[in-house]
C-alpha cells in the first residue's frame, strides 16, 4: 500500500521525520518536500532524502494525495492561503500542529470544498528541533490524536488515521476542544512549570543539580520562541488547568507551613500518593531512537 | 588507601550502593552492615556482599572507624541514642539524609564528644528504592554536599571529603540552612510540582503522555511516604520557594488570560528564554549505571 504522492510542507523534527519514515517504508510514490529556505533544502538534498524539494508550495502540493502542514502554527493560515488553489479536491490535507481549537477555527473555512481537511497532532519530538533532529522511528508506538469537527468528511478522518497508523502511530480521536484541554494538562502546563521551577535556580544550584531535576526540566530546553506560540494559541486551556494547580499548591503550601500537624502530613502524603498511582498508569516507554 | 572499618547503617539504595562502592574499590579493611529488618540481611547475604552482617546496630558500630548513617530523616535520632555509647571517640560519623537542618539540630548535640560528626548529602538515587536498586557506580561524579557548622571539627571535614572523594563524588560545602535552600530548589520543589503536575491528569489524558510528560513527572514515582518526610524536615525552605514560584505562575497566568496582547507574549518568552539559558548550565550528564 502507498499513499501516492505525498507533500511534506515545512521539514522541521516531525516533517523531516515524516519524510524519512515515509521514504523508509515505501508508503509514497512521490514524496514532496517544501521549505521556504534554501539552506534547510540543501540539507535535505545533502542527507540523499529521495524527494523533489521546492521552495514553491503550490507546486509541493499539485499533484499531492496526502500533503501534512508541519509549519509552526501561526504559518498555516498563511501557508493554506498559498497553496488553496492548487489542491486537488481528493488531496487529504491535515496538520501536526500542537494545538487543534484554533488551528481547526483557521483551516477549516479555508479548506472547505478545496480538499479533505482534518486536525492531527501526533505526540512525539523531543526538545530538540529542525531536520538534523529528525529520523524515521519518531511516529513508531506514538500516540496521534485525530481531531474531526461536525464538518469533517468521514473519509477525511479514515484516511488520516490509516496515513498514521501505517507509520506505526497510535490513533485517538477527540474533538479540537477536548484535546486541546488534554494537551494543556500532559504537555503545555508541564512545559510552563518546568520553566518556571528552572529560571528560579541561581546558577551555583544548578551545577548541584542531580538526575531528577535534569530529567523534570529537560522540555524547558525546547525552544522558547515556538513554545511562546504553542501556550498563546492553547492559553484558554492552559490557563484554565494552571488556575486549579496554583489552588493546589496554595493548599499544599498552607500543609507545608504547619509541617508537624498530622492534618499537614495527610495533604501531602495524599498528593504525593495519588501522582505516585496515577504515574503507574503511563504506557510502557518506547525505546529510544536506535 | 583504606578508610579502616566502615559500618552502614541502613542498606537501602544509598547505604547498599555505599556498601557496594567500598567492596568494589576495596576501600574498606572491614565492612559492617546493620539492618533492622532480618529480610534485607537475607538479600545483602544472597547478593555475595563481602560483609557482616548484623541486626545490632551498636555492634555494628563498636570498632568502626567510618559511620555511615543511611536510614530515613525520622529515624536518625532514635539510631543515634541506641549507638552513641558504642562509637570510638575517633569515628568519623556521617549521615546520607537530604535534610540537613533539622538533622544537625537533632544530631550534633547527641554526638558532641563522642565522635567526629558532620553531616553530608550525596545528590544521587533515583525513584527506585531498597537494596535492590543499589548499585556500585551511584556516586561517580556525583555532587555530594558536606555541611559543617561552627562546632565541626575541621578534621570531621577533611576525611568526609576524603571519603565522598575516593567514591567518585564532587563535594561542595555549604552550611546547613544554605544546603536545606538550594535542595529545596533542586530536589524537593521539583519533586512537589511534579507530584502536583501528574495527580490532576485524569486516566484517559495519561495514555497519551509522551516523553516529556514522563520526565517531568519521572520522580514522582519516588515512595509516597519517605518524601512526605523529606518535605516536613524541610518545610520551611521548600514554602519559601513555593510561595515564589506560585507568585510566578499567577503572573504568567495573568498573560495567558489576555494572549493577544504583546506584553502577555513578552512575559511567556522571558520565562521560558530564561529556563531555557539557565537550563544550558546544567552540569553534563553522567553515564547511566552500565
Amino acid at each position: 500500500m502507498t499513499f501516492g504522492t505525498v507533500a511534506i510542507l515545512g521539514p522541521g523534527l516531525i516533517g523531516g521525520s515524516l519524510a524519512l519514515a515515509l521514504a523508509e517504508r515505501g508508503l509514497a510514490d512521490r514524496l514532496m518536500i517544501y521549505a521556504r529556505s534554501p539552506r534547510v533544502l540543501d540539507e535535505i538534498r545533502a542527507a540523499g532524502v529521495q524527494a523533489e524539494l521546492t521552495g514553491n508550495p503550490s507546486e509541493a502540493v499539485r499533484d499531492a494525495d496526502v500533503v501534512i502542514l508541519c509549519v509552526p502554527i501561526e504559518a498555516m493560515p498563511g501557508l493554506v492561503h498559498e497553496i488553496r488553489d492548487a489542491l486537488k479536491p481528493s488531496a487529504l490535507v491535515t496538520d501536526v500542529g500542537s494545538v487543534k481549537g484554533s488551528v481547526v477555527r483557521d483551516l477549516e473555512p479555508l479548506l472547505d470544498d478545496r480538499a479533505l481537511w482534518i486536525g492531527s497532532h501526533p505526540m512525539a519530538g523531543s526538545e530538540q528541533t529542525g531536520f538534523a533532529a529528525a529520523h524515521a522511528e519518531l511516529f513508531e508506538g506514538a500516540p496521534v490524536i485525530i481531531t474531526p469537527t461536525e464538518h469533517t468528511q468521514p473519509e477525511a478522518a479514515r484516511r488520516a488515521e490509516q496515513f498514521w497508523r501505517a507509520l506505526g502511530a497510535r490513533i485517538t480521536l477527540l474533538s479540537p476542544d477536548a484535546h486541546d484541554g488534554c494537551v494543556a494538562q500532559i504537555s503545555h502546563l508541564p512545559h510552563l512549570i518546568a520553566a518556571a521551577l528552572v529560571q528560579r535556580v541561581p546558577e551555583t544550584s544548578i551545577e548541584l543539580a542531580g538526575g531528577g531535576f535534569r530529567d523534570t526540566t529537560r522540555v524547558a530546553s525546547g525552544p522558547p520562541e515556538l513554545w511562546t506560540e504553542i501556550l498563546s494559541a492553547n492559553a484558554r486551556a492552559v490557563a484554565h488547568h494552571l488556575d486549579l494547580l496554583i489552588r493546589d499548591l496554595q493548599a499544599v503550601k498552607t500543609a507545608l507551613e504547619e509541617p508537624v500537624k498530622a492534618e499537614s502530613k495527610s495533604v501531602l502524603l495524599a498528593t504525593l500518593k495519588a501522582a505516585h498511582d496515577a504515574r503507574s498508569k503511563l504506557p510502557k516507554k518506547r525505546p529510544k531512537r536506535p
